[in-house]
């Protein structure tokens, strides 16, 4: 069913970015022998329709997409959210009344795939499902000649790499968080609790520009933090205390996701030489990111320079646009080489002492030849706040 | 590996009351005949743990919670959430570098759940598989002795009936919404484009107490909207338009879920129409909201005020709580029986014209004898901003 109907919103993108998307999907689609893929989630609904609503968070409805390895992607989406799919460049906009009580879609989607033999579906590394088990199973036993088979590293690959126009709107949250992270000494200050700092730094984000604050972590502590995944407590700031603050405010659907680290009153030696060494790592990195060189290379690069393991966090940046972190990761046995167009977190981290870790991070574009910073650099020494002379 | 660490956060409940929801989940699993339950999503892992995070954005890695049908949770969870888990209730925390390079907790989530011939997980309405599918394959192939079922109504019956404190924290976001509301009048105006009203209100609802806003949709438009799922436009609002938001603000992890409706200069008799049936229906609710009653007839109560179809929106209500919508909804096909501790939403719904709908929400919590509104109430006249007389 075709229904062009009275959009509420702007488009994201123009038509155009939606097209260049699906040749290149297509192309790497016959490449890989699929005649369709199929989708689930948010991100890759989005990614190939321009389709954009918080509603995603109700977990009550299924939404499904089909891209075919010709013509357009078609939509199988509740009837709630059929006004506005037809507001995105789709034409074939399937719906049902969802909630329902027997067949939540699924046949819906058994017709639309049946006519494919070899179906691509995200399976792998940091994928997931969102639809029932009990109704991927339906549908896999209402199309006995259909093989489902995975398409992580075509989808991959194929978001990795940003066009000019999703850049744009990645350099203009990040601008705008840079902006927010500059009024650090007006926002933040001893004696305020951790969650007000919070509080205070959200609306600053909003008033900076930013659509929404989804993400927003961080910690503070004596010279240092525990943990960079908490959300706040009510302790108030102290002297000597590090502040640290990570978010990803988003705008038309894109992250920015960056930290900054601040000391209250005064910083000792240990939080300062810290602060430094993971300044030089991301410097040592932007030295080296470059098109062709590898992941593991940069993290390489970063482990030189921090002269520790990567400790609990795991990796050193991470892909960056739709979502918070995206494919691939900074870490030594990823060995995904950079192209230009590829938007990148540098994530450097170490540990301090005990219980006590210090990261910092920076956001860029890969260029030919040197990146393009998204985020406005940090300063080379640890900021203090109400420095005590 | 036992590692009770520093806690950076004030856990949102006390230990009790994690244990009750443990004693219950076990009951129901002896019942059920279910060995142990293993959940990978957010939620799930929240309610059973108090284990708090935005980190479950980053899509990178898999967190796992296997809860066994005597004694304590198990949380397999990567490294970079061990600190924030030791904070918890849960003792046992077995963790993994993760990204990584082949095993992404397989094995490990493979030997805690190998001693269990029958596990639970969620596979029906509502959930989702937060993991690879083929990491999900290569932990079935790799217990092949285990029968992994579905208890998704299981689960869906623990978490629907709310304990005294999850009322209480949901009684407070809500009156911090009520409040946001309340300033309408200061904070919306004609002129002003949707999107800024939106970062107002936003606003507003920080400064209310909120901790963060992840949810807000809404509309406006000449005596109706045309969707309740779409992100603001840049259109500014013109005398005669009716503003909609609706708003899932959230403290402690919790959320409120309900919209009020504001008319700009005048409304029309349709939309002024409209909104008393909305108001009536939701009376009408109200009126038999009760222990015994079911979701069907709560739906019924209303469809007969409002004399329509439920339409595209499919539902006149749903549950509240850790998520914006749960279980159960308020439709024909639902026969879900209220009991004392639901909490639940009321969102009647019509068509004003084509085009043009309205839609109206409170929440509440059952109660032996009369619900508790937790929701400010509506006023019974659809509000006028900046009145002309």
């Amino acid at each position: 069913m075709s229904r062009k109907g009275q959009r509420m919103t702007e488009p994201d993108f123009p038509n155009a970015e939606f097209e260049q998307r699906l040749i290149r999907a297509q192309r790497a689609m016959k490449v890989a022998g699929l005649d369709a893929m199929f989708f689930t989630t948010e991100t890759e609904v989005r990614y190939f329709t321009g389709f954009r609503t918080l509603f995603w968070q109700s977990p009550t409805r299924p939404w499904f997409l089909v891209v075919p390895g010709d013509g357009k992607p078609v939509a199988i989406v509740p009837e709630i959210g059929a006004a506005l799919m037809a507001g995105t460049w789709v034409d074939d906009i399937r719906t049902w009344a969802s909630p329902h009580a027997t067949d939540d879609g699924v046949s819906l989607l058994g017709d639309a795939l049946k006519p494919f033999a070899t179906v691509g579906m995200p399976m792998g590394r940091e994928s997931s499902l969102r639809m029932a088990l009990t109704d991927f199973d339906r549908l896999r036993n209402s199309l006995p000649g259909t093989c489902f088979t995975d398409c992580t590293p075509l989808v991959r690959d194929l978001r990795m790499v940003k066009s000019e126009a999703e850049v744009a709107v990645l350099r203009r949250i990040c601008g705008m968080a840079s902006d927010a992270f500059g009024q650090a000494a007006d926002l933040f200050h001893i004696g305020q609790p951790l969650s007000e700092a919070f509080r205070a730094f959200r609306i600053a984000l909003l008033q900076a520009g930013a659509d929404d604050v989804p993400y927003l972590v961080g910690g503070a502590g004596p010279g240092g933090y525990p943990d960079v995944i908490s959300p706040p407590g009510a302790r108030p700031m102290q002297p000597g205390d590090v502040l640290m603050l990570d978010t990803g405010a988003t705008l038309r659907g894109y992250h920015c996701d960056f930290d900054r680290n601040f000391a209250f009153g005064q910083a000792d030696e240990t939080a300062r030489a810290g602060y430094r060494t993971l300044h030089r790592a991301t410097e040592a990195a932007l030295a080296v990111a470059r098109p062709g060189v590898t992941c593991a290379e940069l993290h390489r690069a970063m482990q030189a320079v921090i002269g520790q393991d990567t400790g609990d966090v795991g990796r050193y940046g991470h892909g960056l646009g739709m979502q918070l972190t995206e494919s691939p990761s900074v870490i030594g046995f990823d060995e995904t080489v950079m192209r230009p167009g590829m938007v990148m977190t540098l994530e450097p981290s170490m540990v301090l002492g005990k219980g006590r870790i210090m990261v910092h991070e920076e956001n860029l574009v890969i260029r030919d030849g040197e990146p393009e910073l998204l985020s406005r650099r940090a300063p080379a020494e640890l900021p203090v706040l109400e420095a005590t002379t």
